[in-house]
């Protein structure tokens, strides 16, 4: 007996995930029952690797997620239309969804879910964060039995290599970007990577599962590293810090709400993801009474990315074989919330801060830096008077834990004090 | 709906089971369909934490595994017996097992197995190796559709806690067990970690879930780390390399055959493995077209490996809800294959090696050291007089990968030459 799924998509991974499914031998022999059935693709005139028998590529997605011997659908299209609807017509008729599509279940995944638990349908995603880490799974069966306090990703491999490629070569953003995208690690439009918007997408994921609630994407504040520079690198460097774009999300004290945030920061260097470099991923997960996980491996990549959308096929199967006639549906794999978490405000979250002073008079605008800080409940770590540029002088204080909105009420005062030329950097420090 | 289970033992990891069952607030959900119906014990006298209603505690232990209500046994005694009697019992009654035993799975695996295929229930063991890392389920769901190539880990916390505090504080092995017994990371018989048969039970059971086919325990070549000193430990940091206890299970490029292995190793100071310190865990598996994951975490201790153990029970409580009538196992998390795997002898694998010589005359020994080596196909990669003990001059020799055979043989003959002191050590490198 063999089980049918047809492909939305026969690009990078759709063909990778062909190439492990055709050639089964000595992976899983699970592989072995499942056939591709249809691959729905733009155009038939482009050669394809691997090839499929004839019949197989159709250009009428639709007939795919309507066709009754189909039991999974599998769609690597990207982006929210046709992927939302598709997926959507998919579950009403009874199919099982495997995707590799962050944003389509960020932005829809109540509607996706919703529609999924009413048809007793799964709705599996491994590959949509981290590539090929197993996380998703490994996050909902084994994790999730904790009370899960922080899940902190370096989950972008375009700004992971950049800001890498920042750090060991003393090199600037734009330098460094405009190589990245010569070598294909970046878009031609890298928004979505450097302004955080992908890494924002894989959060509201993560988040959902391992808090147990759904995320209002749109309400997860983002901040990109296109501000990001050589100078502050080489500083953070000196403090003992390297620069990384974090997605966190983390419980707060009063166990009721979430924050959720996308940002650049400072990683102490003894802190294990401030060794994960290039195009790598890795989340920490930090429950009770687990204490901290990492789960580390390419972000990205056709093969990586491909493993785990056949893992996600390949579960399905499994589940099918045992057990073709029940309609309920596994809790460990399917979505058990409806509700949506509570996030904190960006005002309201509570984080240690790096900024970086231009300054005329070193000695008065220590004084002053301390006064207004201390008004607004800013308490400081270290004031450090670090380096010269041009006629001013450069002063970078880290704080202590402190609530955002002081210390941007403290920093609107400081910007109007006579001696301070600028405020060229500010970054949250882990 | 409540799903009874019966756990055997209630020390450290049983209690810690407890305490995340009986309070499963802020979890996930289906810990609340959990009843701990029997917990067995050797004595029913001592004050227990947390306190189990009147009547769950026994000391009849094959009351548990005969009791119909009992649809989960859950084995925490450790070592063969009565372990493995009472496991085959439970299976014969139809009952699922979850345990955290290495030693009796990699001793037994095969028998309690077969047994569990015949009576279509699920022996889990998420617990059996790196503690609160989730390795055995993504290892079977996720990364099992690839062809995997190698899994080495750092899996015994013991171990790597000594040689983390040997390097650390260039302190001699003797000194840092004995401190470590102090503090409870070390067993007072510290034989099974130290001489490494903790890490070959565990990557025993690795190398079978990894690749497909059952490992004779007894035919993995094991060396432990009781003749590591602060000497090598400085020369290897000298020469770019941190020293571990690894366990590596590796398919030959013929694909037939494993070398399966556990030794004190050389890593590379840029291999992610080498920045795994203290009693964290970390296993290491590559494969095809994946690349390389690693998954990290606290190899042991009350709330990782009670983390672990509960995730096991989840995932059969979430199967038998969906599913509570198919004695069908699902391939992804069942044992599929009842062949041995045919593993190398040492003598045949090919690894590199550090070698340290005491000799009188420098200069002639190179030459002869150069000649043996060559004799018998041992290339190297460098030789280098690097220090002096006493009167004897010490040179280290790093080869390329050779032949272990063949290197040894090299070895017999050197060390028969005039100029050689003594062979104090010999290291593999990765």
């Amino acid at each position: 007996m063999t089980f049918k799924i047809g492909l939305l998509g026969y690009g990078t991974v759709g063909t990778g995930t062909a190439e492990i499914i055709l050639d089964p031998l000595g992976r899983n022999k699970l592989l072995q029952k499942i056939e591709i059935a249809k691959v729905g693709v733009r155009s038939l005139d482009k050669p394809r690797s691997p090839e499929l028998p004839a019949g197989v590529l159709t250009t009428d997605l639709e007939a795919i997620v309507n066709d009754p011997e189909i039991e999974i659908v599998v769609e690597l299209l990207g982006g929210l239309e046709p992927s939302r609807s598709l997926i959507l017509t998919a579950i009403a008729n009874g199919k099982h969804i495997v995707t590799a599509n962050k944003a389509v279940i960020a932005r829809h995944g109540a509607e996706i879910y919703n529609a999924a638990n009413d048809a007793g349908v799964y709705v599996l995603l491994e590959a949509a964060v981290g590539g090929g880490i197993p996380v998703i799974k490994p996050l909902k069966q084994s994790l999730g039995v904790n009370r899960i306090q922080t899940v902190i990703g370096i989950i972008n491999g375009t700004t992971n290599y950049i800001l890498t490629q920042m750090t060991e070569e003393g090199a600037d953003f734009d330098e460094v970007l405009a190589e990245a995208q010569k070598l294909g690690y970046a878009e031609a439009d890298p928004s979505a990577d450097v302004d955080g918007y992908d890494a924002a997408d894989k959060i509201a994921i993560l988040a959902a599962i391992a808090f147990g609630g759904r995320i209002k994407r749109d309400d997860i504040p983002c901040e990109g590293i296109r501000q990001i520079n050589a100078t502050d690198i080489s500083y953070a460097d000196d403090l003992g810090f390297v620069i990384k774009l974090l997605a966190i999300a983390k419980a707060n004290s009063d166990k009721d709400s979430l924050q959720v945030r996308v940002h650049p920061t400072l990683v102490p260097k003894d802190h294990p993801l401030a060794n994960v470099n290039g195009v790598y991923n890795a989340i920490l997960v930090e429950g009770d009474p687990l204490g901290r996980v990492m789960l580390f491996g390419p972000g990205a990549g056709k093969g990586a990315t491909a493993s785990a959308v056949v893992s996600d096929i390949a579960t399905i199967v499994g589940i099918l074989q045992t057990n073709s006639t029940s309609q309920k549906l596994d809790p460990l794999l399917s979505c058990s919330h409806d509700h949506f978490s509570e996030l904190t405000p960006i005002t309201e979250v509570e984080t240690r801060f790096y900024a970086r002073f231009l300054c005329q008079d070193v000695s008065g605008v220590i004084g002053h830096l301390g006064m207004s800080f201390g008004k607004h409940n800013v308490s400081l770590e270290s004031v450090v008077q670090i380096g010269f540029q041009d006629e001013l002088a450069e002063i970078v204080v880290v704080t202590h834990n402190v609530q955002e909105g002081n210390f941007r009420q403290a920093l609107e005062e400081i910007k109007n004090l006579d001696a301070i030329d600028s405020i060229p950097s500010i970054i949250r420090v882990l």
